[in-house]
């Protein structure tokens, strides 16, 4: 039974995560990366079919996903030919690039607010997801906090892009698991999680767990389970990617950062002077990441040690391959009647877990729990 | 009630762990690197008393554990004046320092096998110790597999120091718990493993899981729930004390890498080719070693990632905060009638944690599993 | 002979100058991070005498060296007493310290601009200072291109504190050594060293070139002389000390940047995409700042390489270091009657030579350059 | 005019080289990686021709260097049809693969000593070379010393295949230049330099100077001209490739640690402990190796400074780089009449400089002593 998927922003990450599955299923790679793919699961990676994709890019908007995933990511892996069936739509922008070095223009602009929602729901009609993933570019954005304060908002246009797909597809029909792995505050927002729970549906988030974030939880959690003290942390980005551009916008940086330090405290139980933040832009680095880390701490007997650690990856396939997982698991969990949000899925697949209040554990834990539960409820045997 | 500890070699690790209590009884510095320091236990930090030392380096024996910690470590800690009440006393060497530069007598070299043994009895008779923990240098050694065996090797003086030492303790008297934190396969021997049961005590070990293999191990679990396929492993280590100077002798740096390199294909449940291994000896370097690690693996669509690890951190203090723990659970297990070994002690403290067969997990799960184990049992609360 | 040296800003730059001078004389200590140290040169190390020093920082005013040195690095090194001589006394402030936590107070605040100048100049009769240095906390200012317009601004008082001692230093009186290591425009503005060439003195500057900078120059060097074709520099720079908190300012940023940049091209011949930059403050790292530096080259055949640096160093000894050989080469230079500004020495002390349009060199070729000019003028043999 | 070339040993470095050069004809790359590339030279890049190739291994012997380059690096580059038209051919085996996992076979092995000459002759007559490149396997050899015990040996076969390879260039014909950049010592024994300047001929060597350690002589060059005193040297490499692989057999790696660690004393003016060697081989790092380096120092009043550096790089493209200058300076020299060996070359190119007796220098001073040198002598313009 395949797992019909809409991705909303076809960049890099979508474009990774379409030629992926295109390939493991042609066989010309392994499903490395994806967590899950280790254990049995009710939905195979093969399963997952793309059947839409929108963005507000004028340069993408009415072209095939073939072409656009050519021109992105065609130097570093091939394309097959099976992306040519899927045609970028236009979406809703709300916003969502302003600033960034694109013309970008949404169904909202052409059509007004509720215009471009009737719009956006005939799409969903004629591609029928049964999975939305949502991985826009990092926009600034604000938890609503009740479902009034959301719906006065968005009749008003004023909310952000990520915002109104997730209210478009929780109120479009019951069943839909919505992904979202962009910092903007959707699982951890009252208003969403009581929407989608609303509409026997599930959203799953908030900002997806790649890079150095859950590396630096473990390497902490490491840490506090020798009662090392941690004295200090120093941890620096930079790529080359759209949405290391977008972050060298004050506004959009901020809310990465917090997504990235508050997992210090949670993991410690204590504050550290820290500096962790998406540091920069530097075009030629494309998507391949680098990070330094420098972690000091108090041993033994009063001395000092100290760990640094760089890092070289590809940013959007690390993504990509979790978001094979979240179809997968979004889908079973909606199959199985669980509705809202779901924290053990959350916990480990992202940087700022939902519900609101949640904690950051070491991902090795999450990692535990994750697959006693999902073996409990059956998704994986 | 105190923890009465006897130290087999006073290098810099028991130096530390001596000073280091005494400065944590004085209120000097606080137990980090103390694992368990965390948690409630049944026993303090503070209840441990070091009663006794012995080496065969004729440079230490017979002078006091402040005038030997002081010619060691004195330049990076103060050490207490406490340290006068303990004289170092000479043990037995079985060859275990040949080939390193400083002279060493054993009590056996006097007296003979059967006469050292005798005098080693008495010594233990004069300072009656809970725990002894074995940190002599690194020494090569085999497994006898059976009692037999061990006893008839015993006799004939064929064994290494580690043995000889474990096999008086197992056999001076009933309760004591020995701590062996250096590669010689004792936990990991059914020989000592059922000796120890035998004699209602306990062994725990080998080999303390410091440095850069634990890190491994963690980072190895973190790769692998991330299904990233691993593709090469490359650590190298260098430092400047008597450890790396012994590992620069072929037969004991093969005792080493074994220990280190068997967390690849525990953790991963493949192999991968990787070359692992304790590398250097550079005096300037002292106890603060410079470990590098290059591992590379292959993320989702296909595409190759990377990460560096370059850690500089005391030796041996890391060693000597375990130790701290290993003596507080080693005597709270005898009490509580835990004989032979413990593995889920052994798990998280060793590098190859005994008994035979056992394998190397993630630390990070390890230690989940240890702190849920000794709270059932009554250790920590 | 001795020389005569007056500090500006007695922060751990010049503690550290002060008390590794002290320490010199006492034998406690070898030059080392003298470059010039290794030849022999007109004046010894030892014969430079701190012979006063003045802040604005109402904590340090009015207190010994002795005081000041002990509470900023006391931890890290031994203060001689001979420091009890030089009493911190009030200098002239121009808004230099603002934004910064620290309570300030300058002449100028007390007297008015004439009035505080003044004051100032009395100051000077008192120390006769042959070398002049400055060393006050990262300022905003421009350069003013011409004499006239320099002291039109100094008379209305809108001018930084380091363009206002500069100017108080050259028109004091005849055959002062000014020199200059932070990045306020001095020995790359006209009217500076026009000025100091008028009154038959002489400016070194600007902006001392230690830590990640000269050693960037010699790195790209490196490559350019293997024709590999650079293609990205990433630099970030973090560190715990009172520059680093004044660099989160951005206009102190902004200036500190600049000088930092315009090495690539200076040295590579073409521009390269780049991020180099004082990235960050973070407290418990304090005066031992942490470099990371990622490059990344084409070489032959068209395949890619990469370089990862990662730097522990002592800021303010770095920088004392070549004050040592500033004070005594600025000190020969004005005997041997060479006015205005000296590039040969800039281009290997500074990372923004003067006079102005002045090029970054490989700091390799500048020290070769800059000690065949000084055995020249017969200031080393 | 062309200059013929001869390749000994079609490895990865000739076949970098072979397939380089003849990219940069059809301009499909730039000649990166060339160091003097950036200088208007008397010969250009695209007058290299390669006319022939030798090797021993069985499974090259007969094939085109079409498909040998293919296989050994076809997965990284595109391979030029023009390279169908030499045929690697069997050259002198003197047991040079001994212990390798390549089954091979030489000339003396079918038709003796002389007879194998005799057969190499004919080879040379057929090809013509200008340039006779060395590059094989790196081998276990001494340095004759004298002309006389260097042709007793080689009547008896015994010497290395670089030895016999090199006796039979310089007494071919007149006006040679042979280039060794493997660490054989030819260039360093009076033997060679007599017996090439005899013939009106040059060698240039010893073992071409890539990758950590030129890198290393420019770091060091950079702390010894701050005074900063170097406390320690730690330097690890791996890689996949032959050439590792053959470092893993202890008389070869032997060979190749001495060169490295001859840099320490001749750029610092002192010893320092140290550990520089090639220290493992992993396989699927392929030709790309991996370099980890710290070094300690001590700077201005006494404090620690340290530094990391790790490096990422293709192995062989970097020396097949050198290879380019150093066949047109060869080329260059010869004609100009500069017999025996030309020193500035070879301290710029080479780890180990001949003549016997020569020092290494910071890279930085070399290059600038070299273009100031090849100016004079109009080979550069």
């Amino acid at each position: 039974m395949p797992i019909r998927v809409l991705l909303l922003g076809y960049g890099l990450v979508s474009a990774h995560f379409h030629v992926g599955i295109e390939r493991i299923k042609l066989g010309e790679v392994e499903p490395y990366g994806v967590p899950l793919a280790r254990h049995r699961m009710s939905h195979r990676v093969e399963d997952i079919e793309v059947v839409g994709a929108v963005d507000v890019d004028v340069g993408k908007v009415g072209r095939s996903a073939y072409d656009v995933a050519r021109d992105s990511i065609g130097d570093s892996v091939p394309v097959p030919s099976t992306l040519r069936d899927v045609e970028i739509t236009m979406g809703l922008h709300m916003g969502s690039l302003r600033g960034l070095p694109m013309r970008a223009e949404g169904l909202e602009e052409r059509f007004g607010i509720e215009g471009g929602l009737t719009k956006f729901f005939e799409y969903l009609d004629s591609v029928r997801p049964d999975v939305v993933i949502n991985v826009i570019t990092t926009e600034d954005a604000s938890p609503f906090g009740n479902v009034d304060a959301l719906r006065n908002s968005i009749s008003r246009g004023s909310c952000s892009a990520g915002q109104i797909y997730a209210y478009a597809a929780a109120t479009w029909r019951r069943g839909i698991a919505f992904v979202n792995v962009i910092p903007t505050p959707l699982a951890r927002d009252h208003a969403f999680v009581d929407l989608f729970s609303g509409s026997r549906s599930l959203v799953l988030g908030d900002d997806g767990a790649t890079g150095a974030t859950p590396l630096t939880a473990d390497l902490l959690e490491h840490l506090a389970e020798r009662n090392r003290r941690v004295l200090s942390i120093a941890q620096f980005n930079i790529g080359g990617n759209t949405d290391f551009l977008a972050l060298t916008m004050p506004e959009r940086n901020a809310m990465k950062e917090a997504t990235k330090a508050s997992v210090v405290e949670d993991v410690l139980g204590y504050d550290v002077p820290h500096y962790i933040r998406p540091t920069g832009y530097l075009q030629p680095l494309g998507d391949k990441k680098f990070v330094s880390m420098h972690v000091s701490w108090r041993t033994f007997n009063g001395l000092e040690d100290e760990m640094v650690v760089n890092l070289r990856i590809n940013d959007s396939p690390a993504l990509a391959g979790l978001l094979v997982d979240l179809a997968r698991v979004g889908r079973a969990l909606v199959e199985r009647e669980q509705y809202g949000t779901a924290y053990p899925v959350n916990a480990f697949f992202m940087k700022s877990p939902g519900p609101p209040g949640s904690k950051n554990v070491a991902r090795v834990l999450a990692y535990e729990r994750l697959v006693k539960w999902l073996a409990q409820i059956g998704v994986i045997h």
